[in-house]
């Protein structure tokens, strides 16, 4: 496990994002992504950034919406944390126990098949490449 | 390659799926997922259904919504048919560029950031857990 | 692409390879997986050398169940040359249409619990940890 | 952690499905796969009928190998609770050590040579295609 | 395949992006990559700004080291345009036919330990935790 | 859980390799993995042989790079076992906090453009064909 930054031990670049985390959030609570991934500043800085730009800013899809895609990614690729922290986030946006089934349920039937479309290895019908 | 079943010389029982398939669709062209599958009749069966009951069914997300669910999932997989077919079916759906051009972003996003969590193998926060 | 080694133009260590596997198979016949990898003499012996000892040595799992599990893992992970070679393998093999049917519901099907597990996160269950 | 419904507080519908497992297992013990998924009750429906019918069902496959082909896939995708799962099922209908240690062989073989055809970018045989 | 945005046809912003590619690499030539994600120009511009970052600043990793790791984990994913064009970039800094090779029997031997790990559900050793 | 394999139980072979992993690393410390997979002592052989060809064998790449490269697919995996003994492992060759940093970030960018590349469906230039 990668140590911890805490805001207090943090260098200045550091601290200027969990400044701007903090102030975004509405709360001091820094959770641990932020507080790893500040053993490498630049990561941080464009992680940060790139969260907030595709969570953020406007457009055509929804708050929640964006947090079900991530979601949706995050358990095709079984990753515990961000499953964790985006169910978080998404319930934090109106995300209630219905819409979460009904998630999982598309993603559990897209990973299904997915694998009859490889193992069939299903040529692409020509209509669905224009 | 698996051969496809055309209409004409399929069983009853795919005929009775190939039917349900023209009759919700209002269309006669069935596509090659389906053609291809029909060489095991109850996968046929199965997956018809199932993806009526997720993509179909009353819910709390909207038809639109559930197939960008499908083209993360299959772009994350990288899965060439399904990536293909679903995002065919989300601009019959509504989906426009700008939409896509977000999903993508965000599916990107958050293989970037599983990725991170993995490698610096972030403890999942307490008030994540609850 | 990576350029094909022919037999003609193969080093003697390479060659010996190719010997192996033609005297194996009882065909001239030697097909691109290993002409390709040929590149990396190294990688050539131990990959020929792997299959040897996975797919041939005396065992509990008969033949024909050891290709399924080779193409089941291959569909999982979307590799069309796998795919295409082994499904060849399996068919040389005695599989026949019923059974890559049933293998391929497996395999989606399996791919569609474990995104259930992983989206729930679900805890394992002390009687499966012993 | 999404909470487990118990059979005493499950609704009707759950509870029939909580009967069919005990009855077809033999045994009032429900694992927490079903008492997780439960809280979408189609979901969970559709799970158990769909792993009654690709695992249970007449056909080429015993019932060991179809285990044994279901923790290919989980091992390959990574899926802790699967893995677990399926490798007791798996014990219970004959798996034993041996079995188990020419599996993951095979299984991680497949992963390698995956990759190396993945990297080399191999053309597939003619003769595979047909 | 969505439409590749040409430089003649390009937006402003879009423009700006091609024209530091094309000083960066002192080439005209601008390659599919970039022409497609143009058309989400945020996506242009965020993509283009991340791969400068990771792969040019100064930093401890030489320029040839940075695209084996790319290619590394493009092979394990299966994405075959990044195969190729990381590929094609690692051959212009240095990448001869040994490291290739090289390259590619690591990564093929760490996907098959992958498995093994997940098979066996190995406990991490105390030493490798601190 | 799979039983650990102590030496002072171990089978004639499975000694065989615990010794020369012993003599190689200079310790008697033998880490989880092997006495784990000495469950099935050919598998311990042949993964204990290929390891050291890929990791110690006299080439082009120095061994901490291999190291890296080792960690990129486990990461991409999501391996935690193996991205804990290949980072450790790393750490002794040399790797200090700034190269993790930077692999991490490789490593992430990649897998996000390869998604990038997935969802575009973005067809390979003719240049890196060749």
């Amino acid at each position: 496990m990668t140590k911890l930054i805490e805001y207090e031990e943090a260098s200045d670049e550091v601290r200027a994002v969990y400044d701007d985390i903090r102030a975004t959030r509405q709360t001091d609570y820094i959770n641990n992504f932020w507080k790893t991934i500040a053993n490498h500043p630049t990561t941080l800085q464009r992680s940060w950034q790139t969260l907030q730009d595709i969570m953020k800013s406007p457009g055509e899809l929804d708050p929640l919406m964006r947090e079900l895609i991530y979601i949706a990614v995050s358990v095709t690729n079984g990753c515990e944390y961000c499953i964790a922290s985006h169910t978080a986030a998404a319930r934090n946006k109106g995300m209630n126990d219905a819409m979460f089934g009904e998630l999982l349920a598309i993603v559990a039937a897209a990973n299904m098949t997915n694998r009859l479309a490889n193992g069939y290895q299903i040529p692409v019908d020509e209509q669905f490449k224009t």
